[in-house]
């Protein structure tokens, strides 16, 4: 590390309250709660793919802590800790406070710390692994959906996508509208509370981050189960509800970034599902069910085929 | 993830057998040891930093794996898994099929797993987390080196330094001898052994990346300690050895990627220290001693003060 990156460890360093140890040794010491399970995930962020050069510092900090807590609440894990591994081209004092503070304000929102990591020079590249605990065989997976289970889903989707399109220049929106959307592209709120409600209720979980059909697709695959989406349910701003019908279908299907869960749950526990939302101040919305033949069957609000296909999101992919 | 990357996924998808539950869901999840604590490190790796576009891949996954674990071993911490987040200008079959098996075989050497990641497009760059586990309070710190303690190294210094000044055409060696440099610089081998051997036995540990002096700064500053050095103790090897008294002064003192671990211990610990050493298979050399007054003197064989400055590793820095 040069003197120049000294400013990365001013930036960075804050007192350690849980840890056993935080930063500056070689390791960083944890301690989980007596006899429960880890729940690690790490995920990498690229200029140009994963974040536009225009996003504030702030929210770039926000989303790269947002988008690891975001696969903790997919497992019904409570976060401990992060570390931090930071390729920059060159000291930017300004952009490291921004990073900083957007990082730790979401960070002290969830109660936990940086705990550790790395800079160094690079194209601009921040890598964070975040470390959850859960009571072992509570571990929401993807494997648990069963044939009529509901599908349900948190929030609202679509709107980072829709914003993608304004930034590629395919949509044009009025002002506050666009400021809307890139919120919900440069600002999405981890499902935590709503992960760990979910202990014990969902029979599988995960979290939205490439588009609704390859996500669910997923579950679907390591389930050994198939699904009917009722497109017409999926949850939606006032802004995506106002698009034409092909792109709000894209941006609910095949839109990225959206940070919400998809879940499934018997239907008997629906209160209790709705229950668990409301205590974590997120709407839950019954969007399908799952069904024994394998596949994945979309139908309208007259209960007719939609026809595909819906171009994938692959982050900034032309 | 595009298609095309779906060859990261077969590259990098091995069977699972200690972690609770491997990659393919949103998180991993483990089980350490009852009333273990974590030790938790992460290190970035980028082109043209930290290593050169010329290394095998074979060594650039062995090395991306090593440099981590040998944060574990500066703790004394055993290992138990590590995450890889990986971005790469273009799905290469053969590049990653070589960084695979370089990871996997130091890996299984270490009997840890590859239990989760992410994968992107984007300049190249390597970030693992690796997670060990360690007996409360037995961790080796930088903060517990005592006046009167020795200072002891394991292995040899300063190879890899010298083979970086061969790659930047200032210093010219027959072939055999490149290849061990290169092999020093390429291949190095974490002290993990070591490490848990030093347990309740080194008063204070740090594993050496950015070479002799920088690194045992940090313990001394962490410890509030100085210490003396004697130079022509450092153990280098026979091709060091024959090089100009400057130029090994450098390699040894301030050169990096060395990957030894440099702690301190008790006087009368001498016999112990020396057969942790050889239990680990590692050679251990004593080259100094901590006083109470702070700074850092250098000697040499006839106790005479060596002059510095000199100039610090600092990866791939013109």
């Amino acid at each position: 590390m040069t003197a120049e990156f000294d400013l990365i460890a001013r930036h960075f360093t804050r007192p350690v309250r849980r840890a056993a140890l935080g930063v500056g040794d070689d390791c960083a010491l944890l301690r989980p709660a007596p006899g429960q399970e880890l729940a690690v995930s790490s995920d990498m962020l690229v200029e140009g793919r994963h974040f536009l050069s225009t996003v504030p510092p702030e929210r770039l900090g926000h989303k790269a802590l947002a988008v690891n807590l975001s696969d903790l609440a997919a497992c019904g894990a409570e976060p401990l800790a992060y570390t931090l591994a930071l390729a920059l081209p060159r000291p930017d004092d300004a952009f490291l406070a921004g990073l900083a503070q957007g990082l730790f304000t979401l960070a002290e929102a969830h109660g936990i710390e940086l705990v550790g990591g790395d800079t160094t020079a690079g194209p601009l590249n921040l890598c964070l692994t975040v470390i959850g605990q859960v009571p072992p065989g509570q571990a929401l997976l993807r494997s648990g959906a069963r044939p009529g289970d509901d599908l349900w889903v948190s929030g609202q989707l679509g709107d980072a996508r829709l914003a993608l399109e304004v930034w590629r220049g395919r949509v044009t929106l009025p002002g506050a509208a666009f400021e809307q959307v890139r919120r919900a592209m440069e600002l999405p709120q981890p499902r935590v509370a709503l992960g760990l409600a979910l202990r014990g209720l969902a029979t599988s979980a995960i979290d939205l981050s490439d588009g609704l059909l390859g996500d669910l697709g997923h579950v679907l695959q390591r389930s050994g189960v198939g699904a009917a989406v009722e497109v017409d349910a999926l949850p939606c701003s006032a802004v995506l509800a106002a698009q034409p019908l092909a792109l709000r279908r894209t941006c609910l299907l095949a839109g990225g970034d959206d940070y919400e869960l998809l879940f499934t749950a018997d239907p008997a526990q629906r209160d209790a599902v709705r229950a668990a939302g409301a205590g974590a101040g997120v709407a839950v919305t019954r969007c399908g069910r799952i069904e024994a033949e394998p596949g994945l069957r979309l139908r309208d609000a007259d209960g007719h085929a939609v026809a595909g296909p819906f171009r994938g999101f692959d982050h900034f992919e032309p």
